[in-house]
């Protein structure tokens, strides 16, 4: 049985960890951290866990945690975790980070998005980007694995296919995405209470949000060369969920033409029809995420536009789960040499 | 492993049942009936279980299907079961009914309330009202169960153990019950829609819902008395859930004095303490939908009002789970002998 | 024209003043009182008054504010203006005060409900309880108006006919209410975040909720006895809207029958017919929130339940308008004299 | 008083209709056309108007009610004023139609895009697209104006400046829209249930949506040329609100620069300083659906990306109001040479 701990257990993807761990044949969690409710039952705190979840809210001391478990799970502040590592801990223990300290190689990169200095760069080299599906094998043997962002897991791999196989121009790629508030985190913040959020949409962090360097970073990994894209979040009244709305000009055949809806389709066969976790919907099918609520998966569509040569792709998934907790133990599952689909056979839960 | 057929596989309380059944060790659905997608991949209609379920919807041939299956769950309008259900079905299959067809021992009750005539009267008496924490031995050894109501589930547990106890005083008893819209169903009218529902609260049905005399026939039991109760719903713009908030006056003791809290919680505790699926919260704790959403968890609280002399009960249940599909697993489970949990031990899903 | 000031115009109660305000023809804001947002744009807080108001908020002087203005509205924490009041303000302005402040006649009532010590108790006989239907003479000469609470409102409103005529027996009343989540305030707590409030219903501060006592206060003069009831708060996902559903058992009349609907309705209408905000829909209609959104209307409906001998009574407000800034105006037009329906004669918007 | 008639008064585009028209002055409703609900109450349909509108629905005879009133609104299916339309009817009344059929002025377009044969092509010429922004001389001299669709003013006007300017090229155009459920009408359809949008988001119509044409054919008029854009609708649970967001490359200058955002702001004030309707958010100000609801205006905001060289410009209204009933009162206004904003000054109302 394989110990966890879990930094940050009373955020909402710490929350989702729990719900998930629980349900895994193979882990259990020893450690629920949260610096803000230390003592309180955890129970208390999130009350679905009411006579399921009898421990007692700890501390973040890392350095004990790290002599009782076998892997940490860090759901915390960007900049927490790159404040704490050092070789010793990495040497006891397994680290699945659900930061952005070590999602992004150029440290420099990082320390202009995200406005804070990098405290720990030298294990940025080592640390596999934790996308399962595009990073499976160094996963395996990672030691220290930076869980993707839910708006990047979802933009990515929804376009990852088509720019990979050079069938869209990277540069024309634009990224309009849509999540739901659970995504804002567990802060009391003013915008993010019922009345303010409820009955409205709205983008922010239009051309600054800190998701898309991670994006470009990665699409560039697949289109061999370095890309900028234009990502654009939005908050939507729902608490679960990402769409992501993708638009590129698809690259023209030697014949001028563009790839059909078949060819399209074939592609996206190739890399993910063996992924349990990546559903490929037919011809024209919008993904929703309803479709994909409490579950690990992620839904993509596409629509070719004949008329302007330009794809839409859509990727949908629950930003909680594939988009955080669930890919988070999908990395933990590859780390240990489990079954990956172990604990995340989660039927989406609709309506 | 016990084979099931769904009959109403496309409601929403049918698909909750495909949702738990796919999570079932020793179950399978092998019918997915409904009339109005005959032909349709289910996958299509409900496209949370794409790649996941590869059936087509099949008629609703309760002959054929009940030599092809172990149990059928009638997830159907009123009247239904009862114009097809005979002793040949009943030694082929177990069944258990979703709708309201066997649930009140009183025929005439049942043809008042619903207005409809029962046309299989002779099967009403052998059937098992199948409010597991209540009639466990019973429901073990039933051929036919009469799978409760959602809001009645809610509503007879909360008191339960105060009438049966004499604490409370049955003829004061009021029910103000609030539910999510999947209790409406997935039928296509105007006061269903999203912008109707949306925003707004009303009570509907108020003196004539047909919950009414489920309610009362059973707490009559627990009264060993005839009883009328005050029963009243509402509509509340979200998907799942169902509070009920009950009032009624204490039966005060021969000194005088009323039952303090700690009688109560010991009387809850009594009959509930050993109930997987029954979570008696702490002393003055309100229970919250959200925190019961997709689970099977019906979690109950109270309040004494020194004041009036009454008790503020309130019980919180998925109208889906608890509600429906979640008990009538619990009650296939005894039927055959199975482990009462199994299939059932989902956690809350929040946010 | 009357100028106005506002003292906590940045709460969802002062910016619906401010709504309001702006649709009056003979009156006008010249002070948005803000503590929080001094020398902030007020536009830029609530953008809905983008290029409406240009005014920016200022401190809450109340002496300066006295000398500038005819009204003044505290839309402020209790305790607040009992901390202010003297008679030099009160010989100078108007106060329409939203806070609970002065509603409750006696002082040892408030202070054990609310917890706090009454400043200046000494103006409370002075102030003039400002349920305008109720109390409509005295609110004409007062100078300082105690404007009822938002749950208040609703319930008292919709009892008080049936009270005071003595057809329900007030000591049965049991006042089950249901409010949207802008009655909880603009403050940043967790429980207010859309993700906890969204997809739940619960009840809240059973048994100890403050306005329990201004309910019983009314209703008792209305009884022409003191009286007790249970008032139930739930908090409800959506923006606006209360729903009281109130419970009570008719008094028989000398033959041992029951009021019919027709004497119920014409009582209601008795009272309530020439009233502009008020509406008494048809026997048997629920009232629903949409249908009074946006408005100063409390629509009311009731249902006679002949078996148990019990009349379920319905209100429907806007906590915001009717049962906050509306009522407020209300009060204003009254106490100089204008027509009481000016600047509130808002269509309730729906969808 | 104009006397006005509405045919499909019972779609929510009707009923906002209502709402507006009661607010105004120099307008009267007498023909309350709804062909679903002859002869019932209309305040039994939207009991938002109870005890405010006594009037009874009536069928849709054109013929008699041009000779009742002074303007028709039609808030019909495609293809009913089509259908209809004669010469002598646009010599008895303007008419102000809200459907499709007269927006487009290749007939060819129209019924490839909508599938329909036009019935009555001799009056598109003469129509006027009532976007009073853009054509309000047109508009104030037309006798049938063509009402644009709510995703269309929406999209347009937020983009029109830059098109016209030059300063984007409208070859890249993309716009991501996403909707409240009113657009999707009032008819009792699944995928508008409450619980099939609420807590999802998706795409719908991708590359197909009837909008796209009419947003084409007017930003063609603003290039000078014929352009085609990328057009995606999304449905958000909520009921009112459009928000779109739009991306295009910059036109470069002269020196290889990019506008400034100085130079973008000052565009978008020279064409909307003076527009009653028209709000320009200051630089990085996201618009937010929530700030125009229940109002005529139209939020406008954008952001330069300098990396991509891109902006992303963003619109934000009602689409009952301005995107519907509001604008469709504007082009009354206008038509009747009344005040442009009478009626329409409502504050929008949040939360």
């Amino acid at each position: 049985m394989i110990k966890a701990g879990i930094i940050g257990a009373t955020g909402y993807a710490g929350a989702e960890l729990v719900r998930l761990l629980m349900g895994h044949k193979d882990a259990e969690i020893v450690w629920y951290g949260s610096r803000s409710y230390i003592d309180e039952k955890y129970a208390s705190i999130y009350r679905n866990f009411f006579e399921l979840v009898d421990n007692t809210c700890m501390d973040d001391n890392m350095e004990e945690l790290a002599s009782r478990v076998d892997v940490i799970f860090t759901a915390t502040p960007q900049g927490y975790l790159a404040g704490l590592l050092n070789e010793e801990l990495l040497n006891k223990v397994k680290i699945v980070d659900l930061s952005a300290d070590y999602r992004i190689k150029d440290v420099a990169v990082y320390e202009k998005w995200y406005g804070i200095e990098h405290k720990s760069p030298q294990f940025i080299k080592e640390a596999v980007y934790g996308l399962c599906e595009v990073n499976r094998e160094q996963v395996k043997h990672a030691r220290l694995v930076a869980n993707p962002g839910c708006y990047t897991t979802c933009s990515i791999l929804t376009a990852y296919p088509l720019v990979k196989e050079g069938l869209i121009d990277p540069d024309t790629l634009i990224i309009d995405a849509k999540s739901g508030t659970s995504g804002a985190g567990r802060g009391a913040k003013v915008p993010n209470l019922f009345c303010e959020v409820n009955e409205s949409i709205k983008a922010y962090g239009v051309t600054t949000h800190r998701h898309t360097p991670e994006i470009e970073e990665q699409l560039s990994y697949a289109a061999g060369r370095p890309i900028m894209v234009n990502f654009t979040p939005h908050l939507v009244p729902m608490n679960r969920g990402i769409l992501a709305t993708e638009y590129a000009t698809l690259v023209k055949k030697a014949d001028g033409s563009i790839p059909t809806a078949e060819e399209i389709g074939n592609v996206y066969d190739t890399y993910y029809k063996k992924e349990k976790f990546v559903r490929v919907l037919g011809n024209g099918v919008c993904p929703e995420t309803r479709w994909v609520e409490g579950s690990n998966y992620l839904d993509i569509g596409f629509q070719i536009d004949a008329r302007t040569g330009r794809i839409i792709m859509m990727g949908a998934l629950d930003n909680l789960v594939k988009g955080a907790a669930g890919q988070a133990v999908q990395n933990m599952n590859l780390m240990f040499g489990l079954s990956e689909t172990e604990g995340l056979e989660l039927v989406p839960v609709f309506p």
